[in-house]
């Protein structure tokens, strides 16, 4: 990495941690280069604009996403366990973000009611890919007989992504120190009640499921255009 | 109502207006005395200080909730009724949200990570109150027989709350429009997770369940101290 790739790396790694703690709209210039010990201009001379450096910042808190909590579930075979991988790895990095904070979250709010821009626009799409992804995690398990065969996957997903909303709320805001296990235990009754009744796919007691994984599985071996968080998929219920 | 009276209440309601849109760090006394046509002095004399103003803020909303979601799902029968009541009645007023905001919900962002304020203190008060009062309703539900003996209050509470959280989300955030729906489903799925098999307390078909409640019914017909959402609670599970 040359000299200014690595300062644009350093600048944006600052930035993404400020937007963390005080959300996107508290993210200026001015707080960056004072982070940063540099000026304004050197700042600047990286981003063009606040609205640039801002967008840069929820792309980059969705590379991280993809490589902590997407990826790393691809290993897992299709269907449940590698749904139930995304969900557990998402809890984690949901958990640790009860001290950092969390963009996406704070952003909903955030960019709820305002006049489209680049950085709701960036959020709107980096939320919506990880929905897809998960959307077609619950198809796939519905395919692997995993799932029963009228699970509704929008239902599902609905149940799913509220109850990490709720994590943050009860853990972040109120500082509830049951909120991790009752989101454990909202999210098991979830996939309990769409479960195919025999069908173990992926239940903590079978960890491990791991047959079809080589020592040097790629970190992304599912050779489908589908694979990647960044694929386009058409939303239809 | 005296003259200053209603200054007052018109600044509040202003303020509540600016601070559901903007959220409460974006209630400014200049943004309310230029939305009033007053001076600044002018709204400095009705409240101290921008962190009273912004507390009565979060007072003012809440008693509108006791209001709008509260003290109407009083009257219905004690138990499954009731607590259905609450749920309903708390969604109507979240779906009008997804067009004005809800300072419950900006706020448990906003204040998140925030240090001990008197503003933070009353917002986590006032979603506390009305946590317990769902929390109560649901161990009557329990007492009634309505829902079954094994029900776990809190994790039902983290259910029925996160799926709000959820609804404003989707329905502010992505504009989806399938949120409402998906939301009283997924509702609907949790109060039949939890219902005692055969008892049909308050289900959609027994609307106008109402036999214990006389046309002069008062506002809030039970005299129990638990019966307002003001009163305390022990939260144990």
């Amino acid at each position: 990495m040359r000299k200014g790739e690595q300062t644009r790396a350093a600048i944006l790694d600052a930035a993404l941690d400020l937007a963390s703690r005080d959300g996107l709209e508290g993210l200026t210039i001015g707080l960056l280069a004072e982070r940063m010990q540099m000026s304004k201009s050197g700042v600047f001379a990286h981003f063009g604009s606040r609205e640039d450096l801002q967008v840069e910042v929820v792309r980059e808190y969705h590379r991280r996403f993809e490589d902590e909590v997407f990826f790393p579930s691809l290993r897992e075979a299709r269907g449940l366990p590698r749904l139930r991988a995304m969900m557990n790895r998402w809890m984690e990095k949901r958990i640790q973000e009860v001290t950092t904070g969390c963009i996406y979250i704070s952003g909903a709010v955030e960019y709820d009611d305002r006049a489209a821009s680049a950085v709701r626009e960036q959020l709107v799409h980096s939320v919506s890919m990880w929905r897809d992804a998960l959307l077609r995690a619950i198809r796939q398990s519905k395919d692997e007989g995993h799932l029963k065969a009228d699970t509704d996957p929008q239902l599902m997903l609905f149940e799913l992504y509220s109850f990490t909303l709720g994590l943050h709320h009860d853990a972040r805001f109120l500082h509830l120190p049951e909120a991790v296990q009752l989101t454990r235990d909202a999210l098991e009754k979830t996939f309990t009640s769409y479960q195919t009744p025999g069908s173990n796919g992926g239940a903590p007691s079978s960890a491990g499921n791991s047959e079809s994984i080589s020592p040097n599985a790629s970190v992304n071996p599912d050779p489908s255009p589908a694979a990647t968080l960044t694929s386009h998929h058409t939303d239809s219920r």
